[in-house]
């Protein structure tokens, strides 16, 4: 095999590239951007070796605690528990939440065959039993509103029925700056439901 | 810059990846295949290092000559002029073409500031100018039915009018396989005019 084949067959590894994306990026790094590539060598190598996850909260890190766990100013008794480091980005930029955040990396889709062992919902349980400082009083399902999120915010509120923690989930209703008449049924529903 | 966020940075010098989809690669290759990230890592370095340019048709090869230009079964008085090694590729499966190509690794777009000099064209008018055992009788212009690729097709014809290289353009018609009344009539008024 070519190197520039070896190196079609590798881009593929990235989700969302099939063969000819491939091609197209293998053909454009050889001629217009050398210098990308090799950084983007580099760079694969450095966060290969460096990421790791939180051993409190479980996203990506470099150190032991992630920073948003070491924050001193953060409600310890809060932890929103969301899919993805994205998610946590977009629930931070809100500057709405103070507490901290567990963070699944993933979710149950079993139609995928992943299930609880394959998204860190031992370890989630094992955050929520710790003692001391660092207990959870109040837990928040900050999961997606989709089929699979819905369904991993079931099963964590089912696993921690009775064990003492007061177990929340994101309002569903109408999205700020929309019109009634072109919002669909089920969140005009939901939000007709859970009114205040 | 975190290592995930140097990796993601690294990852937009890929064409058609923007800040979404870099995030959503760097996420993945960390959380489920560092393994390919890796080899990605690797592949990478050895490309860039290896591969260059034919010096007789400027495609990638990691030879002085690329298979095809000495492979000694080909014509070597027909030259075949495509835009990407992709488009060689296409040409290569039909099997109806036994003579050499040269590979401009682009095409004309004044838009986007992409001049002769960005695409080889002073290096096919040197391969075109050879004597002896290589020397072209036959230009066949396989450059793109697009706009970038017709105009690169007339700038070369142009420049080689009366040079003593018979020049020719890949037939414009109906595609195999098409019925009339669903072809664009551009294509076929061409199929008219081109009649045989």
């Amino acid at each position: 095999m070519s190197a520039l084949d070896a190196l079609t067959s590798a881009l593929r590894c990235l989700p969302g590239v099939g063969v000819k994306s491939a091609q197209r990026m293998a053909y454009h790094l050889m001629q217009h951007d050398r210098n990308g590539a090799l950084q983007l060598a580099q760079a694969l190598q450095v966060a290969t070796q460096q990421v790791r996850h939180c051993t409190l909260c479980h996203t990506f890190t470099e150190d032991e605690v992630c920073a948003t766990c070491a924050d001193p100013q953060r409600n310890r008794s809060q932890l929103c528990v969301v899919e993805t480091p994205a998610d946590q980005a977009a629930l931070e930029r809100t500057g709405a939440y103070k507490g901290r955040y567990f963070v699944l990396m993933g979710k149950l889709s079993p139609l995928d065959g992943i299930g609880p062992k394959d998204i860190g919902l031992q370890k989630l349980f094992d955050r929520i039993a710790v003692d001391g400082e660092d207990a959870v009083s109040e837990l928040i399902l900050a999961t997606n509103f989709t089929a699979e999120g819905e369904a991993t915010a079931h099963v964590i509120a089912q696993a921690l029925k009775g064990r003492g923690v007061h177990v929340t989930r994101l309002a569903r209703g109408v999205p700020v700056g929309s019109e009634l008449e072109y919002v669909d049924l089920g969140t005009i529903a939901h939000a007709l439901v859970d009114r205040r």
